[in-house]
């Protein structure tokens, strides 16, 4: 199907494969009047960026991004926004080889059950590059959002057996380590760990986590298009993630409900809540708290291990992949899951304005 | 927005409030020459019914589903089947007291928010019995993947500390027990933990599975439509649901590579996979094996112990919720679960068709 | 396909067939706190019920609207509202013969073709009072509307060759008379026209016009979602209509350019144009003159005399089609061209609050 | 709003400005297996080119597509095809003066309503450049329909008074004539008309027709998603267009049923129509005719002569256009309507693919 666009109003479509000549994004629902500039994009473009330490692929993707339609004297102007990278590096010849058979935890054989072949070279697709334009798009929405005040802040919260300790977050930490994790002490010992497990021919797993502050209440619908409902599908469809969790999450199961209860009281003169098992949201729609998102990654399927599969012809082989492969897929895909999330957040901040009959009154009124 | 319909080709919309006059469903494309009568669909909301065991609310909800439209002489007929479930019991008088404060972990404060004000009776639209229309249009999408050989199995895997013994499974005792659970001993000590909790004022949380056999290899869609993508947003859309995992899930975070990844081989002279790590799904298309989906909800919110909270005015008192209310979701939820997994899948099925070349000729040649 | 549903914000769902147990609509996205009674809905249906006078069928339909949700304490409440009409008068015996062949015009061998058999019973889902639905979710629209300064009137432009004379604007004649027609000298001559032809036992076709005052310019969108595009859909979905018209219509192709443009001036100190040649849409966007939209509507297909056709078996017939059937669709087709540009209209003023940022700044600084 | 997508399973989401760097199209849910290259799209977009003639605007645009996803190997892979087309002649400096004052017959004032300003250069987004995308869409799907056995033509009916003879209708003069009128005395009649109407400081509107043969029956859905329907929305889409006509269209209102109803009969042994005044199309569902759709364009609005607006003041002035454009759109716009209707009648047939449940069973039977 048309499975490449997401959002209602705030639309994206990317587009592009991993060694095709160019990838990258359609906006459409942008408001008109943004100011808006390659280099907005481009700060979080480079957060997606490989090369950067021993645990990340020493591959180079330059990921320029080309402003290609949308936005007239520096400001957006209501129609689409079209986004453009060109792949610079591509090197097909890498990939030749698994052309005929099937990598054990990649998407080769559910490609070929579908389409009846597939672009193998880098994933074509399902490559993690796909999510370049993702990460565009969600630029935008982010900027969007931080003008109304709000802000999505995604981290690693745990590699493997490493967990960052919360309790000494220190945002600036997040942009700054190789893991992208909120606790510098941790970084340290989650890179030794990586390093430890690249040296084993392996690769490892992880927790990336999204807070959202400034988010008024009222965001979202109580039925299907829930806000956590459409976070969860936002997030599960950033490949490798295999679990999300909304607050306490996973917690809950276990929980007693006077325990997981969140009490009602008054902050500021405002309704506030004592605790925020919720993570945000009750009946699928903020509740005036922070957002709280985790999401569960997969290690990176291709390790450097000889492995079991089968080729094209239905036959057991085994096979050693080769090639340069982040050994760890989650510092890159914290920026994918503050993308994801600014999107929905916008999307269904600009469903929400016309909830009321006295909203559209005095919209409408003023004109 | 219009947030009551789910899916695109089998496409369903719920309507009708806790206490309205009635409530359902009304399901749009599904395909002409089905077998459909009430008893199919009745057998299915029978399962969500209460008032069967102790650690059931004692509410009575005949819940009789009657077919309005899209049957003609006991097919189905390609156009939309509406269904109707009569509210019978409303008893709104119990409902008066909590129409002027917030009930901790309910969304009253949320809707208010949102829509400045609420049918604060038995919950309206956020109410479970919303719930009865999907699960309703959910027996008309297991039948049809019934007859296309797939099964869609729920059941309740752990209430609080209690976890069903998955080596003993016993798929009669799912719908035999009260808790839904596929181990008769589990369902035993899960009665005898709510029970002490119900005593406590207390309620409870859990974990529901699914499994499906049957579904075959290249449903679903690489991008924003993957398939697990959908599923999590089905699932997270019920509410009380915080978290969503597929496969081995929050585990896979902790993994290696070399452990997650689930080898292919050779089963019957067909492509299979050693383990199923992946729980059926790679880049978001099926890959053959079960699909294993979970579920953490989160214990009931209706608590008859003091809480404190705000009223209407942003003063904080104490309440005490009165009324009847399941000590615990799961066991009700359950053929919730299984009637969204099953409308997810047909729809991508449906969708899946159209995906080759070769389709659309083998198609259009033979008419 | 999913294709009972309309809309994007304000969203309806029709459902129901001629002779089955009921039909009705689902309205989801309306606005919470729109007052909203039964009373309201029933006026509109009034208007496309039958047995009003000689030229329509003398069956009776009560179509008695029953509002199933979304209404508390007489406020739309945000949530779905499902309306119901219960079908009273099921003839059945009348339709056993019509199910053996394709009755000429009617949609009868295009159903068996799509779905392999149908409901025949009066047509079933092609039936006109599938339209039902739409004149009382179009209800809802139309006072929502009116409460932001926008009227819709649609009327009978003309009957086979008698035209309403549009300098006799006559408001209150399309409620009165049995043509719809604003002009009651035009209602009388086409009165006796369709005797005569009802006495030659034919039908009539005729063109219904609709305008609309009140309506902002900046409504609607430059490509796909034109405003001028979803009327013409709209319109269009109507049974009968075989063509749709803005403004000059099929006019402005032996125009040129020099007579069809229309000049911008100013009135009251505002920006208006001159001449209304565009029928006040301008590159797919409202322009804040009047809407002119009109339509083609072909003369009922069931028609007394004789005809050809062929049976299921596909041998060539003779068939003589009996029942009582309107002679002409268009004084009961008028409420239901209203009511789908009022939804239309609506829904395009939802969407469009989101199209500027400082409209998205002002929204939510006030929260 | 998103507005820019078009299509449910074959969906195509335009993009650019007449004057950005470029514009281009995202086609999504393309069939995977397609052969398709460059030339195939290039074809179509050539046919729109302006430069050809006297009565066509002598701007040059190249026009050169560059495909940049989706293709590999030569072959379609079932994701997005994006079609980019680089604005090569951009000249700004032609339109700084339009950008202080709202043409008539243009989308200025509308486009300044509902943004707040405009990208003024060439009409921007409301260009008939934007067209382009759809041309390059259309050509894939005219491919894909072409290997079911379906054709699709357009071509010019009338410019001004002058109409093509379809007695002599001529196909190979739709290409090789500068009208695309099938009849090449009448070319040069209009020819000579538009000429003297150039003189004249004029612009002239038009008829454009579209023919589909081999469509099957069973094609499009009984409501909201009549094919009828969508085919009115796509081509009421397309700038110019203000009217919309199916089979005898604007004629059937002053029609009787006896002359209007088509009698079914049988040839070669299947069931078909005497007539086609349905135009092909029966209660919104394709009955195995030929289609015919036409179209009325409004003439240019750019025209020489002075003309009487207001500036973004909101002063009364007069002003005279200058710059180069066509005297009249049809003959450009033929092709864009075939493309229209080639991506509508495309993804009518995926979506109708699982509309039985025979359908289904053979399908997935097969796997």
């Amino acid at each position: 199907m048309a499975g490449s666009s997401f959002g209602t109003i705030f639309k994206i479509t990317t587009w592009g494969e991993s060694h095709g000549p160019a990838l990258g994004v359609v906006i459409d629902g942008c408001p008109a009047g943004l100011p808006l500039s390659e280099s907005d994009i481009q700060k979080y473009l480079d957060r997606r960026k490989p090369g950067k330490s021993k645990i990340v692929t020493p591959r180079k993707e330059a990921d320029q991004v080309e402003i290609l339609s949308g936005v007239f004297e520096g400001l957006t102007t209501g129609t689409p926004i079209s986004l453009m990278i060109r792949n610079t590096t591509q090197r097909s010849v890498d990939y030749s080889e698994i052309a005929s058979y099937y990598r054990p935890g990649h998407a080769d054989y559910t490609f070929d059950s579908k389409y009846g072949f597939r672009d193998y070279r880098g994933g074509g697709r399902s490559s993690g590059r796909e999510t370049a334009g993702r990460v565009a798009a969600g630029a935008v929405a982010a900027k969007i959002l931080k003008q109304l005040g709000i802000e999505v802040t995604a981290y690693t919260r745990s590699l493997g057996p490493v967990e960052a300790d919360m309790t000494k977050f220190d945002k600036s930490a997040i942009l700054e380590t190789s893991t992208a994790m909120p606790d510098r002490q941790a970084d340290e010992l989650a890179v030794a760990y990586l390093e430890e497990r690249i040296k084993a021919l392996d690769s490892v797993g992880g927790i990336m986590e999204c807070a959202v502050t400034g988010l008024p209440a009222g965001i979202g619908d109580p039925v299907f298009e829930k806000l956590d409902a459409n976070l969860a599908k936002a997030i599960m469809s950033i490949g490798a993630v295999k679990a999300v969790e909304i607050g306490d999450g996973t917690a809950v199961s276990a929980a007693n409900g006077s325990q997981n209860n969140d009490a009602f009281t008054v902050c500021d003169g405002k309704i506030c809540k004592k605790t925020n098992h919720a993570g945000g949201i009750l009946g699928g729609i903020s509740d005036g708290s922070n957002l709280l998102i985790r999401a569960h990654v997969k290690p990176t399927p291709s390790i450097f291990q000889p492995q079991e599969t089968v080729n094209k012809a239905g036959e057991p082989i085994s096979v050693q992949i080769k090639g340069r492969h982040d050994p760890v897929i989650v510092p890159r895909a914290v920026v994918v899951m503050e993308a994801m999330i600014a999107i929905t957040l916008l999307d269904a901040m600009m469903i929400n304005m016309s909830a009321r009959m006295d909203n559209l009154q005095d919209f409408y009124k003023k004109q």
